[in-house]
C-alpha cells in the first residue's frame, strides 16, 4: 500500500528564545505524520533531518510520481520502521529552505526578507523547537527519537535537553561532535557562497540572484566527502566522458597498443609515440583544463548544479554552522562522559565501516560514553562501501539491525508481533 | 656552511612536441644546480617538483633571508642528499609560474600573453623538456631522479621514457595515477577557479584582474588533503579564535559551569543555562556563519589568501590537469606491471603511513608492479602523523631511509664514506 504524504505546518505566536541570546518570534514549523498515534499516545517517534532533506520523510505526495520520502526506504507499512506500529513525525528545522521559518521568509521585526540576518540557529535551538511541536501534537514521551549525520547529533542532543522525554535513541552515521576536518570541509564551503558576488552579503534576494557558483562548489565538496574513496572508483575510477555523439574508440588489445608505436622507443623525445598511437588502445584525452574530461567532474558537476537550482544559500551557511558548533562535550571541558550522563535512554548506534566524513571511531566515542553511564546500548558496525550516504541507502544489514531494534521496542510496549 | 643558490635559465629555439599533439616554441626553463659535476658526469641528480615549488630546491639566495628552497632540509652539504658528493638539479616545470614558460608569458605565434591558450602539458612532456636541459648541460646518465607527490610521477616517468639515462629513481609520497577521489579534489578546485568572474576564461590578464576567490577556494581545498584528520586535530581540534584584543575568558572548572547553571534544568526550553552560563567554562561561541570561529578556519583563509597572492591560475590548471592525466598503465589496459616493464633502474619508494592523497598502498602498487618484474625495489612505509606534507617536513626516518639510500649510491660509484 503506497504511504500518501500530507505535509502540515505549526505557527508558533510565542518568541523561541536560542541558545545565541537571540529570539525567532511568529515562527512555523513544516512538519509531516505517518501512521496513527495510539491511545495513549506511546508510540511516537521524531526522526530528525540532516543537512538538505526535510519534513518529508516517508511516502509519496499524492498524484506525484518519484516524490518519495529520503528516509522512504526506513520509514513505511512493514518497513524497518513500521508506520503500522508507529506514528512517525517528521520536521523541518528552523532555517531551512524546504518550508519551516528560514533566511528566505520575512523578518516580523522589519517586514522585509531575513536573509543573512536570520539568527544562528543550533542543533539544540533545533530539538527545543521540535519539543514544542510535540506540545502541540500532546505527546510528552517519544518511543524514539532517530535521526542520521546531523539528525544523529539531534537525536544524542533530545536525549540530553529532554531525558524524560525520550525512551529510545537511534543515532546512525553520527558524531559527538566535528573534527577540524569536519569543520574545514564546511568552511571552505561556506567561503565558496560568501565569496561568491552574487551573495551580496546573504542579501541577494534583493538583487535578485543567486549565489549558484558558490552552491555549486559547496555541494561537490560535500559530495566528495559523503561517498567512499572506493566507491568512487568502483563507479567512477578514471573512465573518460567521451563525446555522446561519437562512439567510444574500439579498445585494441595491448599488443596492437605497442604495434601502433604506443611504447616509445627508447630515449624518444615524441611520447608513447603521439596521441594518434594511443588512440587505437584507448579513447583519446581531450588535454583541456576547463572541460569535462573524466566521468567523476561530470557527476559533480551535474549534482553541483542540480543543488544550486533548488538550496538556498544562507540555509547552507546555518545549517554547516550547526555542525560546526555541537558539540555536547564542551561544558564538561570536552569530558563526553560527563556530559552523557544526563541522558537516561536506551541508544541503538549504528556506522558504517568507508565513512570517513563521521567515521565508526566517532560513533564508538559515544558508545564508550554511554557505557561509561551503565547506559543500555546497542552498536552496529555495518561493512558497507558506500561511505557516509551509507545511512540513505539500502543494506540488508542495517536495515536488519534498525528493524530488530524496533521490533523490540514494540514488543516491550505491549504490541502484537 | 650556507648554500647560496643561483637560479639559471635556458632557452630552447627548437619546438618541443607536446603529448596533446600540440608544440611549444620559444620556450625556457629556469633551473638551479647545487655541488659540483664530476669528470665522468655521473653524480647528477635531478630534482622534480610537485604543484607549488620551483626549481628553488635547496639553497638560499645570496642576501635573502627565509629563502630557504622548498626542500633545503633534504638537499644540501652534509644533507641526506649530499651536495658533497652529488650534482643536484632543480628545474621549473613547463606551465609554472616561477620563471620557466608558462601561461603569463607571450605566445609567439600571437605576441599577446598565453593565459589560457598555453597548451596543456603532461608529466611526460616535462621529463622530455627536462632529458633537452639534461643534453645541454651535458649529462647522459642520471645517478639518480627524486621527487615527492607529483615530482615522484615524474621520476617514474623518467624510468620509462628514458630507461637507460637513470640509474635510481626516487619515488616519495606518490601513485601510479589519480584515484576518482584525487580526481574530484582537483576538479572542485578548477571549478572554483573558472566560474571566478576575475577569470575572464583565463585571460584575466587583459583585464587587470586575478581571479583571487577562486585560487583561495582551491588552495584550502588543496591544504585540507595536505594534511591527515590527526594532525589537524592535534594542531587545531576544535580551538576557537579569540579576539586578539581580548583576553581568553578564564576556563572555571565542570563544577563552576554546574553552578553557573550550565547544565539545564530537567525539559527546560533555554538551553544549557544560556549564552553568559556556557562563557563562565569556556569561551563563548560568536554565532557567526560568516566570520572566523575555529582556529582552523583562520588558519585555511590565512593559507588561501597567501596562495592568491603570488599563484597563477591558469598554472593551477595545467599542474592540476597534469596530475589527473598521469596514467601509466593506461596503454596497457590498466596493467601496471606490464607498464613499469619497461623500467631498468633501481627504485626507493617512500610512504606515509597518515597520507590520504596519495596512500601507502598506491605506493604498494608500484612496489608490486615492480616486483613483478624482477627489478631492485626498497620501500619504506614511514608512519608519520603530517598526512601528504610528511614528504617536506623532517621526520629522522625518513630523512635516514634517503640517506642510507644516496650513501648505497655513493659507495657503489666509488666513492669515499
Amino acid at each position: 500500500m503506497t504511504l500518501i504524504a500530507t505535509p502540515q505546518s505549526q505557527h508558533f505566536a510565542d518568541a523561541l528564545p536560542l541558545q545565541s541570546g537571540a529570539a525567532l518570534r511568529d515562527y512555523s514549523l513544516s512538519y509531516e505524520t505517518y501512521g496513527t498515534l495510539n491511545l495513549d499516545k506511546s508510540n511516537a517517534v521524531l526522526i530528525c533531518h540532516a543537512l538538505n532533506a526535510s519534513h518529508h520523510v516517508a511516502g509519496v505526495y499524492a498524484g506525484q510520481d518519484k516524490s518519495e520520502g529520503w528516509w522512504d526506504n526506513m520509514i513505511g507499512p512493514g518497513k524497518p520502521l513500521d508506520t503500522d506500529r508507529f506514528f512517525v513525525i517528521g520536521v523541518n528545522n528552523l532555517g531551512s529552505c524546504f518550508g519551516s521559518t528560514g533566511p528566505m521568509h520575512v523578518n516580523p521585526e522589519t517586514g522585509t526578507v531575513y536573509g543573512a540576518d536570520f539568527p544562528v540557529v543550533t542543533v539544540e535551538d533545533w530539538v527545543n523547537a521540535q519539543a514544542l511541536l510535540l506540545d502541540v501534537l500532546g505527546i510528552h514521551k517519544l518511543a524514539a527519537v532517530m535521526g542520521g549525520s546531523l539528525g544523529g547529533m539531534q537525536a544524542l542532543s533530545w536525549t540530553l535537553q529532554y531525558p524524560a522525554r525520550v525512551a529510545h535513541a537511534v543515532v546512525v552515521a553520527s558524531a559527538p561532535n566535528l573534527t577540524a576536518e569536519n569543520i574545514a570541509f564546511n568552511e571552505v564551503a561556506r567561503r565558496a557562497i560568501v565569496t561568491d558576488p552574487d551573495f551580496h552579503g546573504g542579501h541577494f534576494y534583493a538583487h535578485g540572484t543567486v549565489p549558484k557558483r558558490g552552491l555549486r562548489i559547496a555541494r561537490m565538496i560535500g559530495h566528495i566527502t559523503y561517498l567512499s574513496d572506493d566507491v568512487m572508483n568502483e563507479k567512477f575510477g578514471r573512465q573518460q566522458k567521451l563525446a555522446p555523439t561519437l562512439p567510444a574508440a574500439p579498445r585494441a588489445s595491448v599488443e596492437d597498443a605497442a604495434r601502433h608505436g604506443a611504447l616509445p622507443p627508447e630515449g624518444a623525445l615524441a611520447p608513447w609515440g603521439g596521441p594518434a598511437a594511443l588512440a587505437a588502445a584507448v579513447p583519446p584525452y581531450k588535454y583541456t583544463t576547463q572541460e569535462v574530461e573524466f566521468q567523476i567532474e561530470s557527476y559533480l558537476r551535474y549534482q553541483g548544479d542540480k543543488f544550486a537550482e533548488y538550496f538556498d544559500a544562507n540555509t547552507y551557511l546555518l545549517i554547516t554552522r550547526a555542525l560546526d558548533y555541537f558539540d555536547p562535550a564542551r561544558a564538561f571541558d570536552g569530558n563526553l562522559s560527563r556530559a552523557l550522563a544526563r541522558a537516561t535512554c536506551k541508544f541503538l548506534l549504528v556506522s558504517f565501516t568507508t565513512d570517513w566524513r563521521f567515521a565508526p571511531k566517532r560513533s564508538r566515542e559515544i558508545v564508550k560514553a554511554l557505557l561509561d553511564n551503565q547506559r543500555d546500548v546497542s552498536y552496529a558496525e555495518i561493512d558497507a562501501p558506500h561511505g557516509h550516504d551509507a545511512f540513505l541507502l539500502d543494506d540488508a544489514r542495517y536495515m536488519g539491525v534498525v528493524r530488530s531494534y524496533f521490533d523490540s521496542i514494540y514488543k516491550k510496549m505491549g504490541g502484537a508481533l
